[in-house]
């Protein structure tokens, strides 16, 4: 357990800058708001980072000294650079965690890990969207109640073409008659992940309590233990042969 | 594989013979209309039994004659002798395919395996219910659209107090607002056990085409395999130490 | 997350009392070891509890301030009453966290909450036991090398007759020629339960440095979380039905 | 079910052509070698290709009438063409079963699958392994018994780096003191994946009944399945909003 987290947010930030209705949600875009609520959790040191930055803020420097990275995308997945996908990558296999919110669904760097398409449903009328708590003893749901309460949302439907979660946290119930696996833990090389499916760049989505909290419980399961580092390679045996 | 699947379909069939409507839904029981499906299937055998017939129908040779036991239990749980439930409990973890149907989540033989309560929300309004299948690349979803839809129903939510499956097949959405995890499939022992959500005793729901085509491919799915018979207890080393 | 995690480190505490060479291993019980460990860990509260106090020292009142139980039984699992086993059972399915230690596999608790026969294969020759870190970023391996060796021990072989792991976190080699899977997560309810194989009477394992650090980590894994506590049974709709 | 399943083996083809002693053991090629043993099954059709043919002999039109490709290789990874890679991918996900035998773990379609590094130890002093089962219901092992032993391999040893399987069937057991999780069952998107361990071109293991019979019953197992194709974009509400 580390003392203090290390938390870079990562937004690609082109919606607040191009649209007043968004950017009056969210003047200090998605990822300022996401960063205020976690600076005020005891323990967390919280950066940002956004695209148009050099290297989009993700320099070697920055991730090696990420603890779990946040990541929000969803207009402009494709400018990512690949190489810097790659160092993400590296970076979560070898410990840091990744907490992948909402339309970063279909970011390079979620598809990378999962190894598949993750393609799924979507609607955009404002419905009203109920996550049900599944394993309501899984440290993500730490003081949350049977289920959380979006009243206008983006529709997310199966099928959700990602691997069985390691575990499921959250499913998602939606008034148009979908469900959706909401809340995705899985393990990838010595890094977690988590996947949260709340999240929309036109809603009040992340200035709502519940989901502010599950990501911030999200952060703190995510962070790096200091498991082993392991050798690869060709290795002497350890008995005699 | 089998050339040919003993299934047995057990039901307590106790409701069919004291309410007329649930007689006239099915007037050779719910057993008998599932049976009657099976029968018409290539390579399947197919028996029944039911509770107050002697030790439940379920005599030890009856059990090792069965490759895959069908289960439905409501009003009479607590009617099923103690020694029967051990008896199909060492039959499962012994290889024999377990199919548990609606409201056998709270039979005793369901508990014993899953080693939890069971427990779930339920409503008994008529809503509808639509069955989302998760994992299309499985077995049981063979011949299924994208969903399965059952215009009445009655509800089961979430939290179900099951250990996460180790395949999540169909999770239901419920006009109500509720999600539930409906098709599970558990390895335990040398056996594999199913838990399918749809049916009612009075309503319709074992004749609706889907339903049945489910149950029919889960029979498959759980039918025993020829793996080994492991040794226990105190083995000799199989290495000089 | 609790500030303090109150432990209960239950043994049956029989083979010390009986056996000068334990005795001498463990002068006050392997219970007493264990303990001593965690109490010089940050932020636990350890007690102890045997067979032979009353209620096993697991009183209603002493299990609802537990918030991890680490059980240890090997020859007295039948002398464990039904009726605490019950309590134990409600407590772990409502959130107390549970480490099964070694032998205590076979005991009624374990059996009750995996529903299975939870046998395997055993040897006791001594021999050497190689635990390997199959998931390298789990909190439980924190501070743990690649592999625990253990010079002398007891041997478990597969097939271990368990439910698939929830996670697996570690998969031992052994001299003479076996496997086992040694360390195993499970959720049960709102419960967490921890299967960790190392431990043996006549073997001074439990002042084993990273055997002991295993059980503080699961300790901590295992610790209740503030998750929601469900409602079961009859309930109103959410959405107009 | 199909009545008919068109199994492609892959093989990169090179040791064999440059190396007699291999070429001794497998005078047509390890996949010639497989692909006669699966043609002795019923319903299997046997296809072979090979990295130096046009488009390593997988054409879209090879590809789509292929139900389950085996995929062996291991000093050219680099060889096989992106655009092949991508197009075997999307089979995968859209149903075609996958078969990778021992070095493909470094294959570029295993990797991206996985979406790890599929990295491991290794040592290749012709030492004893033993494959046990741990989930001995499933119907990859039947008719094996409780391990399979090979009297000398190549040794692979954990820390391997892949997602925690699906289900875990196998974990090995080597002289030298590693274990390894050989047997590794994954639904990605509609399609099967399985990775088997054994199998090195030096040594005659693809001659062993039961190397051999586990790779039968895992095209079987892998087979596509007629489930549901789902819709994925942007979708009108089932219900009424």
């Amino acid at each position: 357990m580390r003392d203090i987290i290390h938390v870079t947010v990562w937004n690609e930030y082109r919606h607040e800058k191009t649209n007043k209705k968004i950017a009056k949600l969210y003047p200090d875009g998605m990822h300022g708001t996401i960063a205020k609520y976690l600076e005020a959790q005891p323990g967390m040191a919280v950066h940002t980072a956004t695209l148009d930055e050099p290297e989009h803020g993700l320099t070697e420097e920055a991730l090696n000294s990420t603890d779990v990275l946040i990541w929000w995308g969803h207009m402009a997945h494709g400018e990512v650079s690949d190489s810097i996908v790659d160092r993400i990558h590296a970076r979560v296999l070898d410990g840091m965690g990744l907490i992948v919110l909402h339309s970063a669904h279909f970011s390079k760097i979620f598809k990378k890990l999962m190894g598949t398409t993750c393609n799924l449903k979507w609607r955009e009328i404002g419905e009203k969207e109920r996550l049900w708590v599944v394993e309501h003893g899984h440290p993500i749901v730490d003081g949350i109640g049977e289920y959380i309460e979006i009243e206008n949302t983006e529709m997310y439907g199966e099928r959700f073409d990602i691997p069985q979660p390691d575990t499921l946290v959250f499913i998602s119930w939606f008034a148009g008659g979908e469900v959706f696996r909401s809340g995705c833990c899985y393990h990838r090389g010595r890094g977690k992940v988590f996947y949260f499916r709340p999240g929309h760049e036109t809603l009040p989505i992340y200035h709502h309590e519940d989901v502010l909290r599950v990501i911030s419980n999200a952060v703190r399961w995510a962070a790096p233990v200091n498991g082993p580092e392991p050798l690869y390679g060709n290795v002497k045996p350890l008995e005699k042969v």
